[in-house]
């Protein structure tokens, strides 16, 4: 395996580490592997998490307008059920909780255990399950569908709403709004290695692709040959649009890589989605570009079309902190 | 080669249509493969560029308080006189323009000769050459030091700078006050494919580094074992603070990824430099985590420092848009 680490053990927690020297503003819950922001009104808070490994989810998007924690598993395995509670603890404001959960079942299962136990003190949890992946019903880890990048647009819509003093119930509202409305469909060109195996979870020939795969690398929908991106783009648009059942409301777009699919072909990708959809009378709002939701160092991307309404474009548009400086 | 792409031919300009769709504050200059700013108060402008490949620079570092033009030469190629000249044209509002240049031959040949040629029509350009990498002093492409990932500083500060109302003059001399500052080394764990070529442009063995490799591919100082990240940090580290020459300034760290390591990765190399720094006593003021100066999907990161004064620590900190949503 090559990677840059110490070792194999600690790299969560290494990682963690790293992400707060690089944020002032956010700070690891002592003794949980968690990401809280250090300031924040009282507000309805947010929280996501997960397996690592698909960073910059979740911690990445801890910040002004979008979580107030992320838990951070071992990577690829649901955290356990008091991680979640700790973090809920650590960020509980009063005024209520949601809980954004990607669909897998260990994640589901320990999240929804953490908000009973927070209930039964006193706390006000409430969770939205995400399953915005189109590409298969029932998978390795999950019953009904898998929750991948779409998840990033809950974040950003939902937390925005908090931010902006929405109610938990209004809140909660507008994250089933965007679930039921945020379609994904996922294509990969090679398995990724994670560092407790090391070894490459699955191998594809040199000129295949399987579509439809998981971000833990689980089955997709069938292999075919490498096409060029104008073909694999106009294949995955039409599963997604007949699923979005999109009339003349206008839609964001999210081409998300999954680890090492330069942002080169991210863009070139991101020009077939928006030319494709235009020919089609589907108006794009917005097209976010880059690795939100990755699978460690896997080469493939995703395709995510959220159907808007104008509550979910104000707070998809809400305004947040830069990242990057 | 296993890319997702149209044609080999096209991939800069569908690029370039891909950026624009995806930010809707820039727009492509008719005619050239220059991405440029739509809105921008009169005052200094920045313009930058180079080959393509190393995306997010410098089209993805156009915006308020950075730059405001980028031009993309053909992948790890120095874009043409006339398409410098064209972004100049583009941009220049008659207050001076500063063209920031990564130390290559082609780069400085063809940046410059654009800049004599606008300021043969009129115009005020000057020009500032990034060379901080310190691993060799000449080079495939270079006579002299490289220029790499710590010319997103020069970016950030002489851009926030310049949006602030800084005369020319004042935005040159901290922009060489920048470079003077900024020093950086990086490490590789394999090759990347220009898809014109077709082919990974070197290879190394399965637990074999290169150390002190450039953004292109350029041999570095030596092949080593694939060590820890602690002893890898370590040695760059010692290299870098010797050529840095830090008393009790504080520093800016950059961990900056070449493209398919993972964020796991780099954070996990952040939390190493800082926790070496601080056991030297060298006081970190901020430090940044990402995939900033690329090259195309190759496996490695460099790590850069700047060190701080007042006016720098300023204009770093100084406020940008949101590029995440």
């Amino acid at each position: 395996m090559k990677k840059i680490l110490n070792k194999v053990e600690n790299v969560v927690a290494e990682m963690l580490d790293g992400i707060v020297y690089s944020n002032n503003k956010v700070y690891k819950v002592d003794g949980y592997n968690v990401i809280a922001r250090k300031e924040s009104k009282d507000k309805v808070v947010l929280i996501s998490g997960g397996g690592s490994g698909h960073e910059p989810a979740h911690a990445g998007f801890v910040g002004y307008g979008m979580l107030d924690a992320a838990v951070a598993g071992e990577v690829f395995t649901s955290p356990a059920v008091d991680q979640v509670y700790g973090a809920i603890e650590a960020v509980d404001k009063g005024k209520g909780v949601l809980l954004v959960i990607k669909n897998y079942t260990g994640d589901v299962m320990n999240f929804e255990m953490a908000a009973e136990m927070a209930n039964a003190n006193g706390s006000n949890v409430k969770s939205v399950i995400v399953n915005d992946d189109i590409a298969v019903e029932d998978s390795l880890y999950t019953a009904g569908r898998r929750g991948v990048a779409g998840t990033v647009f809950v974040h950003k819509i939902a937390g925005s709403a908090a931010e902006d003093g929405k109610s938990l119930d209004e809140v909660v509202a507008l994250a089933e709004k965007v679930v039921a409305n945020t379609k994904t469909l996922g294509m990969s060109l090679g398995g990724a290695t994670v560092p407790a195996s090391g070894k490459k979870s699955f191998e594809l020939a040199e000129d295949e692709i399987e579509m439809g795969l998981g971000i833990h690398g689980e089955p997709g929908t069938h292999k075919e040959k490498l096409n060029t991106a104008h073909e694999h783009v106009k294949y995955m648009l039409d599963l997604l649009l007949k699923e979005s059942n999109i009339k003349d409301e206008k839609v964001a777009v999210l081409v998300n890589g999954l680890g090492s699919t330069t942002l080169m072909e991210l863009y070139i990708v991101n020009k077939e989605v928006n030319d494709q959809l235009k020919l089609k009378g589907v108006k794009v709002h917005k097209s976010l570009v880059g690795n939100y939701m990755t699978s460690l160092e896997m080469p493939g991307f995703s395709i995510t079309l959220l159907k808007l309404d104008d509550e979910m474009e104000k707070y998809l548009d809400y305004k947040i902190e830069s990242t990057l400086f």
